[in-house]
């Protein structure tokens, strides 16, 4: 989240800004992806990150939906944590020197950026229901679902092959 | 992670230096963690927080010890993933105006820190097993454990009394 000031004062304000947090991360992601996707040497990580990118777009869709039904126009707040988490992927794009540790720092990376996301559409899953917002919550409820589904994906492609052979690096 | 370096060659230079970015993480989960417990206004989310400082204090021992099973002395690196979460946590604390909204935004803090640790030591614990460091791999099993174990409990208390209140504010 970027900087609360004091019109936070009630849940539906705290809720609010924190959509506004994942769509400015949702949109940061789309940026960082393609050069992970350039970066990735394993054609089954490429092919992960490609179908991220193409999940990450319908969910920034799901979320102009979401501002909508809230009688909101879509907007972004800065947030310090996901800018935190993609300028470390972006050194990692940059900076390891062997190809196959690079696609297991890819993973790495690509992991930490999940469970952002897991943490905060958890919250504004439960936040929704509790401000009696059911049906924002449903469509918050299939991105989480999305995200657990990726992590699980990244989590097979780390302990499996890509890793094995850095390893052997 | 912080800054990367053509240094990292191998897995094995990749698990070290985030090793060292966890190090610094939990460092600054210790320093952020007291004021989160002063501000909290529930006495279940105050006495979650003391458990998770005590935890966290328990987990540094713990890397400390994997570090010493490596051969090596602990070292932290920046990491800055960890500061634009733990600046988020520090600005809810200061901008909330509603006590029991900010408990709500205290606990969504809480599970980003939460969530970031699980990616990390999931992401550890397959690398150490995968460089045959079975014995590092267990230690830093037992902590994502823990992390998993608090995220849950954080869950709780957010789908429970303290959202309820704050909705009512």
């Amino acid at each position: 989240m970027g900087l609360f000031t004091k019109d936070i004062a009630t849940l539906d304000d705290l809720y609010v800004h924190q959509l506004q947090d994942v769509y400015y991360a949702e949109n940061q992601i789309t940026k960082a992806l393609p050069k992970m996707i350039d970066k990735a040497t394993s054609p089954q990580l490429k092919a992960n990150f490609q179908t991220h990118l193409m999940e990450t777009e319908g969910q920034i869709e799901r979320l102009k939906r979401v501002f909508e039904m809230h009688g909101l126009a879509p907007k972004a707040v800065t947030c310090a944590a996901m800018d935190g988490i993609v300028k470390e992927a972006n050194e990692i794009s940059g900076e390891v020197s062997d190809k196959q540790v690079l696609d297991a720092a890819l993973i790495a990376a690509a992991q930490a950026v999940e469970h952002y996301e897991i943490a905060r559409y958890g919250t504004l899953v439960a936040w929704a229901n509790q401000l009696g917002h059911e049906n924002e919550a449903e469509l918050l409820q299939q991105t989480l679902d999305e995200e657990h589904a990726t992590d699980k994906k990244l989590t097979a492609l780390a302990e499996g092959k890509i890793n094995a052979n850095a390893e052997m690096a």
